[in-house]
């Protein structure tokens, strides 16, 4: 038998397998619980909308343009692309004074099928709105209206909307700015590139917003957006919507491409976050759950009500029955 | 730097990491080259189809039904769904009295993005044909019709084209058929579970069909047919169909799920087995290419030409690139 921390099963033998990192810290860094790397320097790519959607709040952008706790939501979401959601970022838009045509997010089939066959069968092409980004790129926009900048190169590094998000990372994850390196996202913005310690510090200050000392009232607004709104920030059938609802405010949770997961836990003020080294986003649920579990958070009601992301079933194209997802590896307590 | 067999950069910085097995092996089942460990339990997938093939030949299906080459070809696919590979497995049922009805591959949305919008804006449903695996099970169909044998059962590990194709296996892959577990492939037939580079002897023997003292004949044909028509095996923008182009019948390749990459060298009558530790398909066109490289197998100019898959690039969502997929590792000659 493979020793391994995701074991993919077809029938009774392993077929593939994924090794995971875990970092859990408290909001004073100090490192709690880790498995493999927990210094390994990750993207966290849409894990970190969250924190992008911070000078949302505190440039008064929010306010300014009246967005209620759902837009808010939406700032933070890697939504599915599902008419509600849709409507919502283009209501962010007009409110802003702006167009779906000022979203430099691009597109991409949205994970709602419905809705792309809609489009398609009303002979319609992809638009940005689509992008399950539009909502963070909307916000983006909306800061850029509101501290009358640029609106055509918000997107770039070097332009005020992404240095002000650099500086959040930064108070955040306690990384000094010009020590983060960046990348490009699939959705064209900047994404940071941190020790997955660094990214958890970010998710417990999310979860214990007074521990930083700062921006307490933002991240109180943000992350009870989340939780009041957690259809708006992923959809039907992911992770992020359901663990936020089976945990009714508990739990802030957002996901990132190439298999990132960060959660905050308010009641204990811990930040979690999980990468999968080969950025298999199949394993991740799993992988959350385990963790969530070995750290005792949540009672078995709710790990009853999000079996399918603990144990994921793999099926063939009948719909059958054929393999499953089985996270086996343990978290070891930290004392440094 | 993180050492990794494959690593998937974005800008500077890997982002991700795959781990890769490979075995090298001739006709005899000698390994000459490893990279990882070439006994890895391997359940082939869609790579074997070729082998599947074997009965549809040697049964006299093809004969008594005039298949022709792109037939086979077709039995041996993982093909797109694009239209000329969808008629003509349509043709393949009709030459054996049968229709679509009687495909138990089940069906999921195609490669050929065409083919499914096209499916959509005319308000109709996927039906089996378009399932990648519609032309094998169109094979296995005709060789039970030919043999009269039930066509309703026909994806069962008990029925006699099933326990056809696992006499062919054991054979070419050198296991004694008791000792082949099997699982449940995506399109409900059964999957066969080996060592690595017993996969990679399948392939030497499909590459050196003299060596194996049986089947020969057989082996010609369906390897024929599948160098003659690589466009019927996957279809546009796919490694199997590009790299069969490019070294003009010199190679027989064929992927499967999961990430599995075969590959038989008619020249040098060697067979090569990859299998991505995690199942991520994305690293497997690097791996194989590095593979062929390592191997001197081929010239400068083909290597020019298959480009885009040894070293692909990621893009973003306006199709920019922002990062690149590079196979780092190194095989070893093997001397046992």
């Amino acid at each position: 038998m493979l020793e391994a921390d995701i074991k993919v099963y077809r029938g009774a033998h392993v077929e593939s397998t994924h090794v995971v990192h875990v970092a859990v810290v408290d909001a004073a860094g100090k490192l709690l619980y880790a498995h493999g790397n927990p210094d390994r320097p990750t993207f966290p790519r849409s894990s970190l909308k969250p924190l992008q959607a911070v000078p949302v709040v505190e440039t008064g952008a929010a306010d300014a343009f009246g967005f209620r706790p759902e837009h808010l939501a939406l700032c933070c979401a890697s939504h599915n692309g599902e008419p509600l959601q849709r409507e919502r970022v283009l209501e962010m838009l007009a409110k802003a004074g702006l167009e779906e045509r000022h979203l430099k997010c691009g597109t991409h089939v949205p994970k709602d099928a419905e809705s792309w066959r809609k489009l398609v069968r009303e002979g319609k092409e992809l638009t940005p709105v689509y992008s399950n980004c539009s909502g963070k790129h909307a916000g983006m926009l909306a800061t850029a209206v509101h501290m009358k900048e640029d609106v055509g190169t918000y997107h770039r590094l070097e332009h005020p909307v992404q240095q002000r998000i650099l500086q959040v990372v930064s108070r955040f994850c306690a990384v000094p700015a010009e020590r983060i390196e960046t990348g490009v996202d699939g959705c064209g913005v900047p994404v940071h590139l941190l020790p997955l310690r660094a990214i958890a510090l970010g998710f417990a200050r999310l979860a214990a917003p007074d521990a930083a000392g700062t921006d307490a009232a933002a991240v109180r607004r943000i992350t009870g957006a989340m939780t009041a709104h957690p259809d708006m920030v992923a959809g039907a059938r992911r992770l992020d919507t359901d663990l936020m609802r089976a945990y009714r405010g508990r739990l802030v949770s957002k996901a990132g491409a190439e298999a990132v997961q960060c959660i905050g836990d308010l009641e204990r003020g811990i930040g979690i976050a999980v990468k999968v080294e080969d950025g298999g986003t199949r394993a991740l649920d799993a992988a959350a759950m385990s963790v969530l579990r070995q750290l005792g958070i949540g009672g078995e009601d709710i790990f009853a009500e999000l079996k399918s992301y603990a144990e994921p079933v793999v099926e063939n194209m009948h719909g059958e029955p054929v393999g499953r997802i089985e996270a086996a590896f343990r978290l070891a307590p930290v004392n440094r």
